[in-house]
């Protein structure tokens, strides 16, 4: 990319680490960004979103260390809190609160609770900090033309006391362009005139709410620090991850009907609802606290968004949100848009022909991309209902023993294969299938040696101590026969 | 809808109906269109795309009809040519051209081709004529806030003299504005900032492009007037439809691949290929025309879109191709986004609530437009493959004898179903599948009629003529057991 141009569209956490890849192999990069710049917190429009706490883990990290600058991997492991498994916060049949600890990894491999702001902050600092690289905030795409790679920017920022009504809008040529805009990307939409695109979005039944919970008065964390808090109810739940002030970001996940009926409820009902479903949250979040918070803070929908190809001719990719939003259910959103810059690099790096080089990354990773964003939906499922069923406990047990105590067997969990592995999200399925297969087989082995064993016995006891034992071997040949 | 200010974007048939349809209820009609007139042939940028022709069917034919507008519909059918049948071409064992007819239905209702433009014309000529309708060409939608309904449209057209180099932007404001601008809808792509819309798109590996087929030197029509066409080829296939200037609008469809290597192949192998796959085609389309044609007519792909909801609050809905857009393998497009409009203000004319109304057509149109465009998909394999197995043909002679000598039992054909009556599209897919699995389980019967009647009249024989008449019945009977 030496002496290139190449124009980023968006400024988060993916279209940052994008701009320092490109920026490393000698490119000229120019960041455009819709927002503020989201370090000045006095002026961005995101002062709330910004709260939103991630997890951080193998596949956002290994992309991360990637660019090769060990410094800003550890800047960024500074601001992040290790969370060794899931507590899971449920009622005992004599209505006591329990919290169970289900831990993420039989080799103590840990995810990382990450707010999404700090991260962004980091890499902007960085990207700042590089001579090839400029990056301009307020910056809306308005059009592009991927044939004749120029793009076309509205000027939204009026500090430079302009009193024009319009606003400006500049034309800019570049050699590549990474769109990485997010889930209403403005580049995948004009990407769409040019490539035929497969592309479906959807919106699942779930609505989410940000709460707050602060730190107790003493200042300390109010639950423990080191987990990804779930108080599962079967068709919604409510999360807690550790921030490193000591507090907590929670949000609460349900279906729509859920949101429109506790929006009109009264405040005491929602207190009650808390109660009754999340045990001890209210004890942490005042009631008053959280009537404020969910009153105040938007109920957000949450989209699905799969897409083929990526790219167009040799001038256009987009990644991240853009390409492949999910639900966020399998913490893998800001892994995966992470993990996508790495591969798209290794292909840029491995091929000198660019759009031969584009297309491998989407033949390559939009299958990748369906299989997560599968994968997060599924988890749902799993996190508000599975975890509490004990056959999902048994599966767990089963392959985390045969992980670590037959480890030339190569068993992993799919759990652990998606957070702390880099392995293909494709192939994970395969093996997680795979496993899946043997284990039936085993269980249906012991299951029917569970039941042949005993009815076996009995006939054989009937033949020993049978006065009419020809006629019991009569019945029982006509019996297996009929 | 009296006193109402309605605007429709978009003016092809659909546009142009909904239009009718809004004006004729009393509401002050605004239209706006992309394009320029297409009534202005000089000035038209579509003078190529104008000579598609479509198969008005029912549905069509209904909604046109429903305007209470007779001589509209009069007139729409001076301009149309009927189409009883098919005629399938291919070539015998021998070498030798065949023709067969394949009668679309046994009651004699049929298709009836239709220039596109012409139908096109024939509805905005009604809409001129109208007081309380305006329509503006060359205005381009450029937003829209469905919240304090207001849109804006860039006046493309510089016939007023204006030397800005910026294009001028207008506001428009309306209490209920209609979409009908096509599979790359704006109305839509804006609608999806305020609704909750799942979506999805789908290229299908075919491309097609049109050539004209000539009338005859003694002008007349090259072959069969009152049929579709078809050149079945398996994985590929040429169509042809009458015109009332004594022409045929033809298209090729076929897969990506099949259109790269023509594309790049030797003008004499295009010629040997149509004379090897499409029999006859080229006795009627000369040489060097079908080369030319082939050159300077663009190769288009085709898509699938469903979505849903297709309206939002009680200020928009979406209708056409920009809801639903489908390959052309039933004639169904144009016919099924006609329907939509008769649907449309059946629903608004039943419910004094706007967003009620609007709600209710989302409820019971998108699940009709979703079978349609899966029934339109599985048209494909039946138009380039399907009609030439014998057992398709059975199938459809058995259905249409049921029909004809048997109509209290309400058996019909799902395509006269579809293409012959305004049954919902849902409706239609329940009958047929009711009807496939009463003839199935009747293939059965025979089936096996046919199978153990000559088995038991051996049996029945041995048994008479044997000598050892009891040992053959104890094998009979230990035969039956086991």
């Amino acid at each position: 990319m030496d002496g290139k141009k190449v124009v980023v569209v968006g400024a988060g956490p993916v279209g940052s680490l994008a701009a320092l890849y490109a920026a490393s192999r000698g490119a000229t990069v120019e960041v455009y960004e819709l927002r503020d710049d989201l370090r000045n917190l006095e002026t961005s429009p995101l002062n709330f979103t910004k709260s939103i706490n991630l997890a951080l883990s193998e596949r956002g990290i290994n992309a991360l260390r990637s660019t090769g600058n060990d410094e800003l991997v550890e800047t960024v492991f500074q601001n992040t809190i290790p969370m060794h498994g899931r507590m899971i916060h449920t009622r005992s049949a004599t209505g006591a609160l329990t919290e169970q600890s289900q831990l993420y990894d039989v080799h103590g491999r840990y995810q990382r609770s990450v707010d999404r702001g700090v991260l962004n902050g980091v890499l902007l600092n960085y990207l700042d900090a590089l001579p090839n690289v400029k990056i301009f905030f307020q910056h809306k795409l308005t059009g592009a033309d991927f044939r004749k790679k120029e793009a076309w920017f509205e000027v939204m920022d009026r500090t430079d006391g302009s009193s024009s009504t319009r606003p400006k809008e500049i034309a800019v040529t570049f050699d590549f362009l990474i769109g990485a805009d997010g889930a209403h990307s403005s580049t995948r939409f004009h990407l769409m005139k040019f490539a035929r695109v497969n592309y479906q979005q959807e919106y699942i039944d779930c609505l989410w709410c940000e709460f707050t919970m602060p730190p107790t008065r003493s200042g300390d964390f109010a639950i423990s620090p080191n987990h990804l808090h779930i108080w599962p109810a079967a068709s919604f739940m409510f999360i807690a991850l550790p921030s490193t002030d000591k507090s907590f970001v929670c949000t609460l996940f349900g279906p729509v009907d859920m949101f429109v009926k506790l929006e009109s409820a009264p405040d005491a009902e929602l207190v009650s609802f808390f109660d009754k479903h999340f045990p001890g949250v209210t004890s942490q979040l005042a009631p008053n606290d959280l009537i404020a918070q969910f009153k105040q803070h938007p109920h957000l929908p949450l989209i699905n968004i799969k897409c083929s190809p990526h790219h167009f001719g040799d001038s256009v990719v987009i990644l991240g949100d853009a390409a492949n939003a999910m639900v966020p259910f399998y913490g893998q959103g800001m892994n995966a848009g992470m993990e996508s810059v790495r591969v798209l690099f290794s292909k840029l790096d491995a091929t000198p022909d660019r759009a031969q080089a584009l297309a491998n990354y989407t033949e390559e990773r939009t299958k990748d991309a369906h299989v997560v964003a599968d994968l997060a939906l599924g988890n749902y499922t799993e996190m508000r209902s599975s975890v509490t069923s004990p056959l999902y406990k048994l599966r767990k047990y089963i392959e985390e023993r045969l992980d670590k105590y037959v480890p030339s067997l190569g068993w992993a969990t799919q759990y652990s294969r998606i957070s702390f592995s880099n392995m293909r999200y494709s192939e994970v399925i395969k093996y997680s299938q795979r496993q899946k297969r043997i284990l039936t087989a085993l269980l249906l082995v012991v299951a029917a040696a569970a039941i042949t064993g005993p009815v076996a016995a009995i006939w054989l006891y009937v033949l020993r101590h049978s006065r009419h034992r020809r006629r019991v071997l009569y019945l029982w040949v006509r019996e297996v026969k009929w």
